[in-house]
């Protein structure tokens, strides 16, 4: 390609300062060094931890930055020693990458992988401890190792999927965090069986995600609480099979549902981020076996509590990042399962934008009708 | 026999208030009714829930009742009904019910059994809901449906299990409580794999049995865990193979243990009952997959806390009562076991006593050197 091993300008959604409008810039992508992928981004959809690191609340958020970490896009030039991906593969950035080398990969208990986050974590690429990003010279920093609210970005080749090229990158750019996040929670971490009792904290795409893993898993009762009403109606299509508005009872939320499933629920996932609903979903769990999974990202410095004997008395209280997926092997897998309509991924999206609504976009991720939001990162305007 | 249907009278520890040295009294111990067995006890031991329940802490402590659950006897009559033991049989009583019926029992997912937890919890007996055991016809409170500190019990059938007769009373009164608890936190709770890193806080009754479970079970690594030095050269016939005491140390313990570990442990047990130390064994994990199981038993009120972020990058959070295993059925096997010499009982026992020295034995429960000490329950003085 005639890019290759030359700058790029293009243009990105910048985050200057914290809790200020992304700015649409152009800016300059340095080719990929050894290890890196350069891919030039093609959808991208928004999640909560873009808009919580661009709130400021993030204590490691870094500024000026390029958020993103949903997409989907082609390869366009690959560094040195990069074998497993060419220029012209469709691939899915993976914000958890996967070195199949590190202790973690090698332990096969996890999908966290410890090459590169020292990297990542500050903003930078691993190969020279700085960032491909640049506007007039001045650095921008890398986020979650993705920043894909950028026409082109450079990501470590650990942390890339190459999928299937025949499958809609405007649709599987969804498989980059909220989706996988939700299925992996309760087929990977939880390990739902057929005819269980699940109750689901939260509705949005990652609980409704969750409730559609819990319906292909064979769950017998999947029990929705949601303090927003609007969300139940279209859950019904996910799998959900009751209702609780926690808001509509006085009784507290634990006790309500155990009282409604004859001692608890034999699974339970907060999929909010409300460190006073992980504990409510660990009390409603069934006393014996009942396995609360912490999905939710809660802000920082916050803790969860709960009397010790909730756990001596047979409760298991679990957490899952990307739903226990191993990024590069099985975010593939996925999206053969879509190809084959086995998972839901149109479902989710309930708005289309351009890079030029990336604003508009964070909006619409605080309104209660919106799922996710892609944007097609090559249209302007 | 002679006694069978009849009320006997005989000595009993009984605790008329909490917090005061219990009295050797004449008790009078009604006949099993339908569902019951009336044991002769022979050997007694004395476990921290004992000394809980008597200091007053535990809000659902009843007095005056007589405390005792980890014993050995002979089944002396049987009530109504009741088929699986009969009198001369060797029994152990179990303050873990295992009825086979209720829904617990059913899911072959715990030992918790509910068949009788409503009478026990509350002191009484199922069938009539009062207590067997009076002095002058004042009626005394049963104990986690034990109470063997009595020359005579009476128990539900459910919460007896039959043993090989050739077992030594004198000892495997032990497998009542504390012995197969540490064991089955390590095989049942966590299955403990070969070669893993196991960290143990507090190196008593528990941990030592937590210590030898996971010798057993080859841990490549097994790191006690106390603030008492003196426990360290006793734990090391348990298999304990290093040592730290967090007083000599002024990093937390957690941080310590990561960095004695390369990342963490695979395993850690807290056997001290402390919310901190709780907190510690589940940070002291290895992310991705290290799990953490609470045996201790907290305070009630007293809390456990952490970031979600721990649970969310992998560490699991557990608990277990009586080590996971199913009383009846598997506390017979675990007899079979010792006899075979598979599992230490003998080097629990660090002193020996009779039904009258029951007060110098609670004193020697908050004794370092001691572990378990058995009460002769038929000698008096
Ligand atoms: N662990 C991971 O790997 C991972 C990955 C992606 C996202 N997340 C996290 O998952 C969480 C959910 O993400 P999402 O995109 O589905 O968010 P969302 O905002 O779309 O959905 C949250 C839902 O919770 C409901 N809610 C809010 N407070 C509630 C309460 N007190 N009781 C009941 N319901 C309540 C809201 O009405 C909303 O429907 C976020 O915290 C996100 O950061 C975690
Ligand atoms: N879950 C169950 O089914 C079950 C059953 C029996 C006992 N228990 C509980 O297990 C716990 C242990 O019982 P035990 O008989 O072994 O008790 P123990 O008192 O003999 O042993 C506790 C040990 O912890 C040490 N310790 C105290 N504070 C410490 C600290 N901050 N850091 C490190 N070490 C510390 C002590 O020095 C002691 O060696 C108790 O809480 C008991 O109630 C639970
Ligand atoms: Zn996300
Ligand atoms: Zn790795
Ligand atoms: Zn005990
Ligand atoms: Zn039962």
């Amino acid at each position: 390609m005639a890019t290759q091993g030359q700058f790029i300008t293009c243009k990105a959604a910048v985050a200057w300062e914290a809790n200020k409008p992304l700015v649409i810039e152009d800016v300059q992508v340095a080719p990929p060094q050894a290890g890196e992928v350069r891919v030039k981004i093609l959808f991208t959809a928004l999640c909560h931890t873009d808009a919580y690191t661009w709130s400021g609340k993030d204590p490691e958020g870094l500024f000026p930055c390029i958020l993103g970490h949903e997409a989907a896009g082609i390869v366009e030039s690959v560094g040195e020693g990069v074998t497993e991906v060419q220029p012209g593969d469709h691939v899915i950035p993976c914000y958890q990458a996967e070195c199949r080398e590190c202790k973690l990969c090698k332990s096969g208990k996890t999908n966290l992988c410890g090459k590169v986050r020292a990297a990542t974590g500050v903003g930078i690429m691993m190969n020279d401890r700085k960032t491909r990003f640049s506007i007039k010279g001045k650095p921008i920093y890398h986020f979650m190792g993705t920043s894909t609210f950028s026409q082109y970005t450079v990501v470590h080749d650990v942390s890339v999927a190459k999928i299937d090229p025949t499958a809609p990158l405007e649709k599987v750019c969804l498989l980059g965090c909220g989706v996988p996040t939700g299925l992996g929670a309760v087929w990977n971490t939880a390990k739902v069986e057929a005819g269980s009792i699940v109750a689901i904290f939260g509705l949005g795409t990652i609980g409704l995600a969750v409730a559609e893993g819990a319906k292909a898993a064979g769950a017998s009762r999947i029990i929705g609480i949601d303090i927003d009403r609007k969300k139940f109606d279209r859950a019904k299509d996910f799998g959900v099979t009751e209702f609780v508005n926690p808001k509509e009872h006085d009784k507290p939320i634990q006790q309500l549902l155990m009282d409604l499933t004859d001692g608890g629920v034999d699974y339970s996932f907060e999929c909010i981020g409300n460190v006073s609903v992980m504990r409510a979903a660990l009390e409603c769990c069934h006393k014996g076996w009942g396995t609360s999974v912490i999905v939710g990202v809660a802000a920082s410095g916050q803790e969860i509590s709960t009397r010790p004997f909730q756990l001596v008395t047979g409760r298991v209280w679990k957490g899952t990042a990307f739903g226990g997926f191993k990024s590069r092997s099985q975010v593939p897998l996925l999206v053969d399962k879509y190809l084959k309509k086995e998972i839901k991924i149109d479902e989710y999206i309930t708005h289309e934008r351009t890079l030029a609504d990336m604003n508009e976009a964070f909006d619409l991720l605080h309104e209660g009708s919106c799922l996710r939001c892609v944007l097609d990162m090559q249209v302007q305007g």
